[in-house]
């Protein structure tokens, strides 16, 4: 790097982002600046293609590109951004391999960090739904799908095979819908192949809060997707939404209980976690900007775009958060962060739409393209089309044409998913009369409870007894899992209920190891033996 | 199911299950037999191109087939096997979603469960190797070694950069020659990439204990194969083994210590643990079969093949854990099952092999067929075709041309590829002077010994001073979790020492709800914070 260079870092390797390292790496010399991007992946994903990823109608290589040959002069750290100091212009990366967190300092700096799912302060939700925001939750929910399946066809109890065969969205909007249709265009092509569930009946239910479904579309497209869906066996429940989810059912607004094993949540998004508390202005939540997309405040320092960023349109409204308006966003960052170099003057950010475009699962879509609608097949192809000629940089248009064909050709790619980041001692939340587990079930898990009641009921010759109420702080389940027999005693929760589960495996290592550990819960087991062997007596 | 129809139990969805299942899918009419099929994945994977899967030459869903579709007449059961009842003819699988165990009966058992990388007697190789066996860690080997290299792009260290740069594999038969291979083809390819890595060394190193690699070819095919990995970087150590490693570096038995956050092995092999304590007779650690397949001692009711069974061929030599034997193994066990339904006459199992493939990585393999010698390009022609040959189904064999060219038109395939089942709380080796952690590094997990010593040093103003020693049972490295700050001392291992770790994730939701564990941790932070001023005052 030489002296006099500036170094400009780059938050968030989505559209936004990396648009912006393209532009830049166009509009700026090499020895002018080092650029530097930061992202959690190596690679970009093309984000309208992910609902296809449940159905893998697209393959894996055909969503994602890798960030190193978009922008090949860029600098990626694959890294997760863990603070921002606005005023000492650093931003603090997490720890790799080696437990060191990273300090990146910088001169001018592009925050394109995106949104996340806002679960909090809906009971349950953060345990029990599934978010559908990036590649990850995709390839999540596809494994999920395939596994109820999978769980569906072994199991025999009637009410549950209901259960696992219900399928739940909550949110109308483009993702809700998407979601919902590639989830039934996929379950009815495998349901075929399995011996038991090919005369099933399989529930699709898409809740939404609105009077209609897709209200970012005109009320005819709407109600095409409507009927299209319906015909296809999806149940719209409108003007209600998801208050509550336990691991058994999803719970309305409006008090409806819906047994199922997959919630999926489209809705409510926040700005990146790491965004939220920055010294600088925010508006409804997002990062406060000016007409050149300059964070107020920190004017010819700092740029804000995508997601993250409150930014209108030339006619004042709220841009929605598709591509072609990040893409567009990009541009004029990337414009300003070079004049401000070059001492030009700065440019605004005005840009209408094109249009708007949802996929219906294969073969079918609708769109509004500068004022024309479009359904059904004819939609769909122009959707193909869109999407290929949306694909950043020749080589990657054509990538796509011949891994349809040569694919055998091509150098490999250097893309790295990770489908589960999940940690072993997890939370579940149960609502009142909800069962955590049966008399005669396997120990899996070790329960404690950080909030609410529940009852421990014992079953012997057909009688129940009521052995002990347990509160916010007990544990129960640790005596099958200590014993490696199965639960002696049925647990019903009493009130609203959430509980830590510790997984039998790390139990065991746990208990061997910390003495306190296992002795505070030895000492519980035995007195809860003697208890249950006076019941049973 | 009808009252007279027998049921017929398969274990295993490798070459041996499904072909098994194929072939008695065709011996016997439907209402003779019902046939159930057990495997933890609902796919079945082309063994012989998982070395491809590291270099993405090869995608994902050429390399594996849904299970029912090969046995669209077979029941499948998505589970694990956890034990097996030859007295009451029973099989206990997992629980699924719902925590119960699943009983299934049999009147006829075909086990062909594969063997397991056996890792046990050898300090720190749990922990710290890679397996290479399955398409999971083929997977998760593709994502580590992307993860290495986007931390050696970023690491200004240079030892530490070349520790990551360094990737190790035990073992130098088919599987590590073709491991080592597709690694260094894979990572050559894009390291151009990487803006720093572009002119750095990358090691690769290969360990065999014998005096050649390709032990189970020819000498000269063994030579070119040696040689060709040579000129393209690959360091070969003959001679020697695998001996401990910890997680930053291999140590062989030539005590040669080799730095590096890779370690692969290939070797040795072990049954299935579930197959390990049954009540019959073993071979070498196999089960015992008569010429027939049938286990001995449960002739007409057992039969097993496969990687699992002590199988020998016409000339009396063991069988090689190819998919070729395997196949014509299914087809005997196959034969004789509907032989004893139908009460015909049993057949041996008499084959000796066609020939042997190697892959080098793209465009080069060796071959031996049925008695003459190929290699380079012709062999790995050879080898395509070949796999092409052996794809069942004409379906597929289609499928996977048309995959490379018009996959949008096929229907999507019903794959579950889990990529990670870690569990959070892991457990660590150590050699004697290796350091746990540095002063300064972030504090990310908490450690319990569980068997060893180490020393807590504490460095102020240049001077080193030791605070403790700890052994056995001790926990340490929980301050800097609780308090959010660096680590305060530097750990270092004074024996060798095995650590359980709890994330700190984990911990900071344990400590709040289990007090007793919150208590003994916090009184221990605080003695050593007392101590710790002592020492800096």
């Amino acid at each position: 790097m030489g002296t006099g260079e500036k170094r400009i870092l780059i938050l968030g390797g989505g559209f936004g982002g990396v648009y912006v390292a393209r532009h830049l790496e166009k509009l700026l010399q090499p020895n002018e600046a080092s650029l530097c991007l930061v992202n959690r992946e190596n690679y970009w994903v093309y984000q309208p293609m992910i609902p296809e990823v449940i159905s893998g109608a697209i393959g894996l290589t055909d969503v994602v590109a890798p960030i190193r040959q978009l922008c090949s002069r860029t600098e990626l750290v694959m890294r997760e951004v863990e603070s921002i100091d606005l005023k000492r212009k650093v931003v603090t990366v997490s720890p790799g391999f080696r437990p060191r967190r990273l300090e990146l300092p910088y001169d001018y700096l592009v925050t394109a960090l995106g949104s996340t799912t806002r679960f909090s302060g809906m009971p349950g939700m953060l345990e029990h739904a599934k978010p559908f925001r990036n590649l990850s939750d995709a390839m999540a929910l596809r494994n999920h799908v395939i596994h109820v399946l999978e769980e569906a066809e072994v199991e025999t109890d009637p009410e549950i095979r209901k259960k696992l065969l219900t399928f739940v969205v909550a949110g109308g909007g483009f993702s809700g819908v998407e979601a919902i249709a590639e989830l039934n265009h996929f379950v009815h092509q495998v349901k075929r192949k399995f011996i038991r569930l090919r005369s099933e009946t399989i529930r699709y239910m898409l809740v939404h809060h609105g009077d209609r479904i897709l209200p970012e579309m005109t009320a005819r497209l709407g109600d095409f997707s409507d009927k299209l869906l319906r015909r296809r066996g999806v149940e719209i429940l409108l003007r209600d939404e998801l208050a509550a989810a336990t691991s058994e059912k999803a719970i309305l607004r409006s008090k409806l209980e819906i047994p199922t094993k997959t919630i999926i949540s489209t809705v409510p998004s926040q700005i990146s976690p790491v965004l939220q508390h920055l010294d600088c202005a925010y508006d409804q939540g997002r990062l406060l900007v000016n007409g050149n997309l300059e964070l107020v405040g920190y004017e010819g320092e700092v740029w804000a775009l995508g997601d993250c960023a409150a930014i209108r349109t030339k006619s004042g409204h709220p841009v929605p958060p598709t591509a072609q308006h990040a893409i567009r966003e990009a541009k004029t960052v990337a414009m300003n962060v070079a004049a401000r170099m070059h001492g030009g003057p700065g440019s605004a950010f005005a840009f209408e739409g094109l249009g708007k475009l949802a996929s219906l699962g294969h073969f079918s879509a609708v769109a509004e393209i500068l004022g024309i609608r479009v359904s059904g097949f004819p939609a769909w192809c122009l959707w193909r089309t869109i999407y290929l000629m949306k694909m950043p940089t020749f080589n990657r248009k054509v990538r796509i044409f011949l891994d349809w064909t040569l694919s055998v050709l091509f150098p490999p790619d250097l893309v790295e998913v990770r489908t589960s980041l999940h940690n072993a001692v997890h939370k579940q939340h149960f609502e009142a009369g909800d069962v955590v587990f049966y008399q005669g079930d396997v120990g899996d898990y070790v329960y404690i409870i950080e909030d609410g009641e529940c009852d421990v009921l014992q079953e012997n010759d057909g009688v129940q007894t009521l052995l002990a109420t347990l509160k916010r702080g007990d544990y129960f389940g640790e005596m099958a899992v200590l014993s490696d027999a199965g639960r002696n005693a049925t647990v019903r929760a009493r009130t609203a209920m959430d509980v830590l589960l510790v997984a039998k495996h790390d139990f065991d290592l746990l208990k061997t190891s910390v003495p306190a550990l296992g002795e505070v819960f030895w000492d519980l087991a035995a007195s809860r033996a003697a208890a249950s062997v006076k019941n049973s007596a």
